[in-house]
């Protein structure tokens, strides 16, 4: 390292945590007389000075983005959706003047290593985060080190997501999953089964609630019938395949929604295309062998991302601020309706 | 702009072009010593200083590296290879401690105006260019101006290309239908269709020539069949659906080897699965339903690209400097052998 001095050697030399001395530089009225005359005596003593581009962004010019790319999964038929939010990201973030930098990391703590690095070399100013999960511990770090940041995927597991402590945005699963449920019933079928992930999962258990509301609502069957159209297998072709096999052996399904375009691929193959499936992601698979699948806005999500970081909120929750604006977007899917993976099993 | 002056004040102030300027900074021998002074007058007078961060790449400690973001295509299915590119190049170059910077852009123009953007305002130190074509006006304007970089494909269009003007990293699309085609034929199989793509796309005619070459030295079928075996479509599902039809109609096919994934989904699903296909770049598609198709080696690509950028080279081609290593490296690719579309038609 060595060389400018950091918000860590201020805040060492100061005796107050980083959070402290980004509230001096950015918020001075919320921080105590007392701590913030001795933060301003370190940052004098140590000759610190926020950088150049880490300004930019309060003044809202120009700045960069980081966010990690996830690593290719090796199954690669969602992993595109990311890929697909980074490019309206992207495009979206280059028409305000903003910059994406991106970065990898091998697990949660080498990630937080990353956000050390970019945000004490002043290379990066704010970050997107996505997969949030149960406990996650780069948003404790972020918010603990005054980094503004959104993620997308909401805080799982805590009690009023409308109440965060960060700011977030996300794709209402369960309104996507009960629309496709409600698709089906529409059209007078009565049993349809649920093909999910194992329970856990903040997103897989949102999307099964929007089947299970579905269901329940329309009176469709009774609860026992319920309990056993449901199924759940890991995220791949040949799970899916294998749950939709155990599914149709046990009862009969007139169709099947799905928690991923994966898992519906499977389903499909597996009853040789006779049960009417619809994924989730709508991703190029789905729509090359013209199966339905529920689409999450990327480019409305990439939109609530940008807005948070550069509109009223700058990045970050302040509780003492008054600002009226949500601290959260949560943005509802599409169901694109295919003619039912025709290209499937003979015709 | 205004603030810091640029490569192109200290170019105007001298009467030299950026180039020159750029060799006086850092390849001063190969300049003319009146040259030289006249350009280090202007560097004096405007106060000039070569930005810490471009300064950094050229002492190969911590870099950036910007590289454009092609938009989604509607069809989706090749679109994913330049996304796994970005994969690779983001790992590999973190490991290496340079930095990824994404940016968006229109078309060639809109994308020349970044590269002058990024690089007066040092936010890049050097660029990757990817789809490369004939004629490309990006080159030109990155060797006019100093730039470091290198391209994901061929200078197309010049005769020697391992002689360029600029660095690339391309993959062998010849080796690959040479092979792919080879593979039918060694199955005992004699009449091999191609479907490519129409006349006048490098990329294309180089895999078409995989493929006349394939089948001239086995003297699988006369020069009359030969073009018989041959259909052209634009790149899609629909059009290579299209195209297998007229093949088939035409005449008596074996098996089919196409310049893309898509093409090879639409004859797979032309033929109900009943002809054998390879496709290129072995997309999730081809994955998930089964069909054998050739893949590039994007990690071999991008680590051939970081090689280029930050090794002898520099990024730079520099006809004086009697640099030993290669301008370019190309690459070959793996056919990747399934068992052909299980998933498609009756089984």
């Amino acid at each position: 390292m060595g060389g400018q001095p950091t918000v860590s050697d201020v805040a060492d030399a100061a005796g107050v945590s980083r959070q402290t001395v980004s509230n001096v530089l950015n918020t001075p009225a919320i921080v105590r007389p007392e701590t913030r005359e001795r933060v301003e005596a370190a940052i004098r003593t140590l000759g610190y000075r926020p950088h150049a581009s880490a300004r930019r962004l309060r003044t809202q010019k120009s700045s960069t983005i980081g966010i990690r790319l996830d690593p290719l999964t090796q199954d690669g038929i969602s992993g595109s959706v990311l890929d697909r939010f980074l490019h309206s990201l992207t495009e979206q973030a280059d028409r305000k003047g903003l910059r994406v930098l991106l970065f990898t990391a091998a697990g949660p703590e080498d990630e937080i290593e990353q956000f050390r690095r970019l945000s004490d070399g002043a290379d990066v100013d704010a970050f997107v985060l996505t997969s949030t999960f149960h406990g996650d511990p780069r948003t404790e770090w972020l918010i603990e080190h005054g980094q503004s940041f959104v993620t997308f995927g909401r805080p799982w597991g805590i009690d009023d997501m409308t109440d965060p402590l960060h700011l977030w945005v996300d794709v209402d699963g369960r309104a996507g999953l009960r629309d496709a449920t409600r698709h089906f019933l529409d059209l007078g079928l009565r049993r349809i089964g649920y093909l999910g992930w194992p329970e856990g999962s903040g997103t897989g258990d949102d999307r099964r609630a929007g089947w299970l509301e579905a269901m329940r609502s329309a009176r469709a069957v009774d609860e026992a019938t319920l309990a056993v159209l449901e199924e759940t297998a890991h995220d791949g072709v040949t799970f899916g395949a294998a749950a939709m096999r155990r599914l149709a052996d046990r009862t009969e399904v007139d169709a099947v929604v799905c928690a991923s375009d994966s898992l519906a691929l499977g389903a499909l193959t597996a009853s040789g295309g006779r049960v009417p499936v619809i994924g989730y992601d709508d991703t190029p698979v789905a729509a090359s062998l013209g199966f339905s699948s529920v689409r999450q806005p990327l480019d409305a999500v990439a939109a609530g991302v940008l807005d948070l970081l550069t509109g009223a909120h700058g990045g970050r929750v302040r509780p003492e601020s008054g600002i009226d604006d949500p601290r959260h977007r949560l943005v509802a899917p599409r169901l694109v309706v295919r003619e039912g993976g025709s290209l499937i099993g003979g015709r």
